[in-house]
């Protein structure tokens, strides 16, 4: 037998790190009953217990998405998981896809789309802008795509992108619409069915205050029916829709064995929607707003400029703040963190440097926390500027 | 505003459900140490005690593996998603692979090569039988692969694969050899680097005795010059190794957002091998190999047969007993359930109805777990006969 290599001395002793208030774009920070869920004693993952909790993670799913969809699950993964699955599933290859894209979520898909063999066509708003129907109508007639993508809440340009019409303007011109509402769901109003959302995905770790692992998806019956009738097979064997709707007890059939959930995190997503399901869905859409309301007075009051002019258009989960002419983003966001243990995030792409970005999800989105990130960016400030 | 559906009436009640000993093929039991490190608060997934977390996990993997491959993670998903992982990752469309199998194992992954457009040539063997050298050579020789995936522990067959050689007479072909040690690693002796594997997965739920959710990988020198030299681009974006690898922090550059890793799941994988590293490698492998014989004997001693006749290829951690003529496997393991709470699982495929299948992984490698398992299948078998 070969000689062994001795156990690496790191792991002789415990975790230990400090307790932060996740302000950022996520993970947010999760709630007593969420963390405890995840601690609890594990099932087998085909026990009668256990698929009783998926079913209630489901109709949780469908509460958050309000939508009656059959094929609403989880995958066993995070946020990007969910991407994943949804563009594996959902084009075949040398299928036209139109991605509308104004800020990272667009690019990212644009990329996963590109390694599925898809052909990928864009419309392009700069961060901080949404799209218009007329937009994407244009989109539509000139590349006939079978599958539109936009994001809810673009994190990266804190946007709030409207919803209502998009659904009947793709299926007009016999297109399917998939929404990425990682960073919007159940911080925003969201009608998946009288909507028409054909597609949509989200995470835990946003506003339903869950670890990030397993992360919600929904197909309608006529994206079902576009994966149900693919003339190739679906790429990923792990997110192939037709065998998780089978897990998840979606199809009518008896749950067969396809791969191992990630027991723990589903028991947490659970206790997150469970969380979402007792404020109810309107009362959490009001509690972001006033709460994303405080931030964007407060931070005008300190004469900073938010990156998204119109109200209407802005991501109450997620706000980008300009970073003033002369200051040093990271120094304010190392000041929060080291005097409050606030995460102040940065931002990303073609924002990266010019934008904080502060995040009010779920369990975090309380006046204090808002009140407390405002104190972080004065002091900041005042710091930096001496 | 369209009519808010109400929250559903199962989320508005508390979990409930009874603690089990699961001695199936997994999941297995967890550790209270590994289920409080699960509910410890979250931090950002680039926070520097993340990553520092991330660091340890890195360095317990390569200690289970016996590995110094500097391309050693864990992916964001179930082992599933490892195996995934190792597929996208190493093979392109068109490329062959040759696939050992003797069980479910080797199913799956030809499912997922198909999938992935890469040919698919196969040595079978019944569930319960091993592959010698000269049976892989023969294959290496007639179908030049540029890969070959065996399972070190089939789980579906209860066979414990030798491995020694492999690797040699797979880089003799210039072939790369691909590990499936989900059901194995921590449970019997694995020398990765000596035994020249060039790419091996394991999962978090068996012998790590951690929940699903986070899965380890490892990539040799050879298998991550195979993957960077690629012509056609990873068709997974979220398993991409060598987006995977900069996360990771395993490419010397400064880690890049690429996803939010699943963060409780990390923590837990983390206790899980800080509990190995404590125990120490030897001393698992003994507990196991005690554990197993015990309940070989036990069953014998109950006048039950064992699915795998030599005792070399007899894997610890999952033992396949056969179910004697004129008994139906479910009500022994009915009666385990409802009398004990002890998990005894059937068969797959087929050996489906013909054997139980007895884990003995990590945490519940323990002479008290095994006589658990003995006294509620031979009360369950004088239940059934009457």
């Amino acid at each position: 037998m070969p000689t062994l290599s001795p156990p690496p001395q790191s792991l002789m002793k415990p975790m230990d790190f400090p307790q932060k208030l996740l302000m950022g774009p996520g993970p947010s920070n999760c709630p007593p009953r969420v963390l405890n869920a995840s601690a609890l004693p594990l099932l087998g993952h085909l026990h009668p217990e256990f698929t009783q909790i998926m079913d209630e993670v489901k109709a949780g799913i469908q509460y958050a998405f309000q939508t009656k969809n059959q094929w609403t699950v989880c995958v066993s993964g995070t946020g990007h998981g969910a991407m994943e699955a949804a563009c594996t599933n959902l084009l075949e290859p040398s299928e036209t896809v139109l991605v509308c894209e104004n800020g990272l979520w667009g690019q990212r898909f644009a990329d996963m789309c590109t390694r599925n063999g898809a052909v990928v066509q864009k419309i392009i708003k700069p961060m901080g802008q949404v799209f218009t129907l007329q937009d994407v109508e244009a989109g539509l007639q000139q590349h006939k795509p079978v599958l539109v993508f936009v994001t809810h809440g673009e994190s990266s340009g804190s946007t709030l992108q409207p919803l209502e019409g998009l659904g009947q303007l793709c299926h007009k011109y016999n297109s399917l619409l998939l929404v990425d509402s990682v960073a919007a769901c159940g911080g925003v109003p969201l009608f998946v069915d009288d909507w028409e959302i054909d597609a949509i995905y989200t995470g835990a770790q946003k506003v339903l205050s869950a670890p990030p692992g397993a992360s919600p998806v929904s197909f309608s019956e006529r994206a079902k029916n576009k994966v149900l009738n693919r003339k190739t097979p679906i790429r990923s064997y792990y997110f192939d829709m037709t065998h998780l709707a089978n897990y998840w007890g979606c199809d009518g059939s008896a749950r067969r064995y396809h791969h191992t959930g990630p027991i723990s995190s589903v028991y947490a997503i659970r206790e997150g929607l469970a969380r979402l399901a007792e404020e109810g869905l309107e009362k959490s859409w009001e509690t972001h707003r006033k709460c994303a309301e405080m931030l964007w007075e407060g931070a005008e009051k300190l004469g900073l400029e938010l990156l998204v002019q119109e109200k209407a258009n802005r991501l109450p989960c997620v706000t980008g703040i300009k970073v003033p002419e002369g200051v040093n983003w990271k120094d304010v966001s190392d000041y929060a963190m080291k005097t409050y243990k606030v995460e102040i995030s940065g931002g990303l792409g073609a924002q990266a440097g010019k934008i904080w970005r502060v995040g009010i999800m779920g369990y975090n989105a309380t006046p204090e926390n808002v009140q407390k990130v405002l104190r972080a960016l004065d002091e900041g400030l005042k710091s930096v500027r001496g």
